[in-house]
């Protein structure tokens, strides 16, 4: 299957999954409906896709692939909701509609968003007839490193602290790592591990693939903002430069940052060499992340 | 031991615990001072107490205690940071200090919250030789439903849904033992499954005392916030009559209110009746929690 139709089929699994994840009855509605609202927003479902293709790579039961796909998307939802508050960005718009405390309410976008990130882990603790209590645990330990103050959000922070002035190339790098690459190298770790494959060069190649992408697709996201059209990205263009935020081209030039995408898309295509064709898909989406244009 | 020595025993090393959780090294060193402020801001912990008192009352190993206190303290402690938000309870101090978003900024307390509550989930899933992983993903599982949309979360978010209206007995309850009876009830079911207990009827007592004792609380506090006074409180005497929240007091009277505190002790004694005096620091802390003044 082409990578688009496997991600499309992903995208509507991961999507199904979810849904029935949040069927029990809470005793604040509202609350649900926040979550809903901020998980089912027209997302790409990138962190699933890499999950079930990982997963499917080394040839992993799909349905042990369903938990840790709900689990990144749900974290990577609870942070867009909390990114996006008065306090943090202040972005009334996502993907072109209200971001959830303008469709709720702050606090109810600040409890939603505190509920999905719980419900990650929820999720994940599960019992799962087709996975080792041990890989679970394993799961788990890598999300919530991912996600925490050694990830995601330490990177999220270092941001805010720096809105307005100047970093180096090191610190740019070492902040995406964490604001957005590390979310999306767990998401490889997760799909092999649902796989049963904990360690290896295997394991080592598709977390190089993972570190290469998640700091391509920022790249390219930044290459984005300069160059792309307002309607096509869903925020205004060159929002970025508006509010002197650091980014790959303005440290390296647009010729600069061209190169780095180039040569970050090569390592991800080189750590997979060690894969045959059955690989093309995460191939392809390396292609796709340098290619796309929102 | 007596109850407060046991109690103050506990609290030292469940800091001490926490902070050697605390110490690698963030890029956003301001996140980790916040987490830090949250954490170490003088609270009880009562909730260690509890989950620590459980182990040894269910002759369990001290050290498989000691990350479920942590991951207890740390979820508490982040729902208190979010609770203070400007969006939400707006509170400038709490226990006589300013608040982490007052000491801080609005975002780095949202963020040390979120990378908090993440860190809980992080402590129970690391490795550990005293635990069997079906016995860690039971209390991921624990933890997780009490903190999120069908616990403390829900609670939170119906509390704020309903200021200013007048809510019946069932449905104060309801939201008392959402907002935070399941963090207290939690805290005992940690402290059974870190001593290998997981079911029969020492657990299910000790699940009927952590919910009694966890609604006992909420009456006395609100007792407290009407009869108290406000250097002994920490937060102004009678706040809430001010905020029109609904009270037990309110509902009940004063006099209906102490009975019901009183029901609430017999049945967290009662419960505890299949022990012998090897409960009686629980029996201590039953009494205890009637007879606060803080």
């Amino acid at each position: 299957m082409a990578l688009n139709s496997l991600l499309q089929h992903y995208c509507l699994r991961v999507e199904s999954a979810l849904d029935s994840r949040l069927q029990h009855r809470s005793i604040e509605p509202r609350l649900q409906e926040a979550m809903r609202y901020a998980l089912f927003n027209g997302g790409k479902r990138i962190r699933p896709g890499l999950v079930y293709l990982c997963n499917q790579l080394l040839d992993g039961q799909l349905n042990a692939a369903d938990a840790p796909a709900c689990a990144m998307e749900a974290v990577h939802s609870y942070s867009l909701v909390h990114d996006d508050l008065p306090a943090m960005d202040d972005d009334d718009l996502r993907r072109g509609k209200p971001t959830c405390h303008i469709a709720f309410d702050e606090a109810c976008a600040i409890l939603a968003g505190d509920a999905l990130q719980c419900s990650a882990f929820e999720w994940l603790a599960q019992p799962q007839a087709e996975l080792q209590p041990q890989l679970q645990l394993r799961m788990l330990a890598v999300l919530a490193r991912a996600a925490g103050d050694q990830g995601m959000v330490a990177g999220q922070a270092f941001d805010l602290a720096h809105v307005g002035q100047s970093l180096t190339l090191q610190q740019l790098q070492q902040m995406h790592r964490h604001k957005t690459g590390a979310l999306l190298t767990a998401s490889v770790e997760l799909g092999a591990l649902s796989a049963g494959v904990d360690s290896g060069e295997r394991y080592e190649a598709l977390r190089q693939f993972g570190d290469a992408i998640g700091l391509a697709f920022q790249v390219q996201d930044d290459i984005l903002d300069i160059e792309g059209d307002t309607a096509t990205l869903g925020k205004p263009q060159g929002s970025d430069l508006a509010q002197n935020k650091p980014t790959f081209p303005a440290l390296l030039g647009m010729t600069g940052a061209r190169e780095k995408l180039q040569q970050l898309h090569s390592q991800a295509i080189e750590a997979l060499a060690l894969f045959g064709s059955e690989a093309d898909p995460l191939r392809a989406l390396a292609d796709y992340i340098v290619k796309r244009d929102h």
